[in-house]
């Protein structure tokens, strides 16, 4: 019972924004699971800003797509043929070949996930999968928040900022400052997500913005953004704050060399850390992740949003409009139920 | 027995690099010492990069000077009259009122240093004073040095600089690469303080100079310059690498927004950690500074130099050519025997 897959395969590195001719669909024949392998039958998968990054033909911490090639990323799909007998055909996993309908594994590449309650199996892209562990990793460990901290994120409605917020709130923060592109994720932040206080970055300077919303300065920034965020929050920190970057979404699709921050000097003067930081780099914080996180979210004490397209063909279009702003919460293409 | 110090005070703030006009040099009667109090006649004092950002009518991390006021920083002297017994005259100390012949202080600002075999007094204004501390701090404890790193310092023949170097080597860095600003400075960084390679940045890019020296990469960066170095630094570090930020003496003198690190999101992608700090932050590690340092100081295992300026009024004229990189080591202004 072998499967034709649909894939989508990288075209051509874009050059600045990603269109969709970067990107073509392509089928595949797979062949049915071998002993220890598996055959998925993919429900979700995650479009993230780090895969723009993948698109340069430049090693970065990752090695780049490759053109002509599927590309991939996390997905969460349900067994149809199972070469292992501890994961019978309906059993739901979590794997890392997205962006294609079905996918062939060895069962050492996936891990099964534990869909209960309400939560459906694309909450683990998302809060309960690397978002959410990126979250929690940067503000904890990283950027060491503390009891009592001012807390600043960036790209705040997305998948792994509105984590940030929500986990700096439950965790003792005095305040949790967010910054996001339209005036409906500002009200979303603080109306749905608890946080003090919100702007939207393209109403004004972002340092002046956030001057307002700190007015006693910031103690943690997590920067999902880079550029004038990153500026903004050196000027805005106070002595000893600890930064946990993360991203730099503001700069992807830039063809030169992003503008940076003028005030380095701050560093020094201030005290300030730095700490650049992947999520993978610590496998041994997932256990304590899931012990601390899952049931705040399995009881909705931590929320979440997804934005969701449908259809293995829009997965380009859903990758470009992320790349946006165009989501609140995670970025989502769904392919079946 | 009052005394006429001679000051330096500050006259205007510099726009860009300080002229000899922004000093002048005035008097003052000093009064006998009253209880609890010393006359200190200087024999040395310090000028030091830190110097120029209190020059800005601007908060840094320290107060700026006050224009008509006289100047301080780091100096020794001799106790010439005293109204505590147990700093009799003849005791030197080292103290914080520095760009004056004489200082009239309070025993609780001063503390002595025992000036030994054929260490000068002014040592205590270098390799053992506030600069030999930022080097040990940094480098051991903000950019935690490890045995097998390989160590870039910038500013390597400075008075910080140089101690880097020879600490990074004492304690089994793999290799440990300076920069600085003439080949003269080169040749003394390789041939006298052991580092394994050295360019002068004024030769050519310094990225293409320390990919050059440093064709492993670099995995602790000691900045002592910022701008371009900085940039170079993040260019060559490898996955993890710690940078220990001490200074940015190239744009001290800047009138514009330096030119900032143009790969920023290079601290994400290798998981960097940058730290500024300030010498001054952590009073609990000179005890063990002085324990590990001076006695390799004493018995000449780590060596300094000195660039040394006579006379008070030649001060200001130190301080410029400190900030131009006319020094070799510490630049002491010295007043007396």
């Amino acid at each position: 019972m072998s499967v034709t897959a649909r894939e989508i395969h990288l075209a051509a590195y874009p050059k600045g924004e990603p269109t969709p001719t970067n990107f073509t669909l392509a089928e595949r024949v797979l062949p049915d699971p071998g002993q220890g392998e598996l055959l998925v039958r993919n429900l979700a998968l995650s479009v993230d800003p780090y895969m723009r990054g993948k698109m340069t033909g430049v090693r970065s911490y990752t090695d780049p797509y490759e053109i002509g090639e599927p590309m991939d990323g996390a997905a969460v799909g349900v067994v149809e043929a199972s070469g292992d007998p501890s994961y019978p055909v309906g059993t739901t996993v979590l794997h890392g070949q997205g962006w294609r309908s079905h996918a062939l594994l060895p069962v050492s590449s996936v891990r099964p996930v534990n869909v209960t309650g309400d939560l459906p199996a694309s909450a683990y892209l998302g809060v309960l999968g690397m978002p959410g562990q990126t979250a929690y990793i940067g503000l904890f460990h990283k950027a060491e928040m503390r009891e009592g901290d001012t807390v600043f994120v960036s790209g705040a409605a997305g998948a792994v900022g509105s984590v940030v917020g929500q986990l700096a709130k439950r965790n003792g923060a005095k305040r949790v400052i967010g910054s996001a592109g339209s005036s409906e994720k500002v009200r979303h932040l603080v109306e749905d997500l608890g946080f003090d206080a919100a702007f939207n970055y393209k109403d004004g300077p972002v340092r002046d913005q956030l001057v307002e919303a700190a007015p006693d300065g910031i103690d943690v920034y997590f920067d999902n953004v880079g550029g004038e965020h990153l500026e903004a929050a050196i000027a805005v920190a106070n002595d000893f704050a600890r930064f946990a970057l993360c991203g730099a979404i503001s700069g992807y699709n830039a063809t030169e060399p992003p503008q940076a921050p003028r005030n380095l000097f701050q560093i020094v003067a201030k005290r300030l850390t730095l700490r650049g930081f992947i999520v993978g780099d610590n496998p041994e914080l997932v256990g304590s992740f899931y012990r601390d996180v899952a049931p705040a979210v399995a009881e909705g004490a931590i929320t979440f949003r997804e934005t969701i397209v449908d259809g293995l063909e829009n997965a380009p279009r859903a990758f470009i409009d992320m790349l946006r702003g165009a989501n609140t919460g995670k970025m989502i293409v769904r392919l079946g139920q």
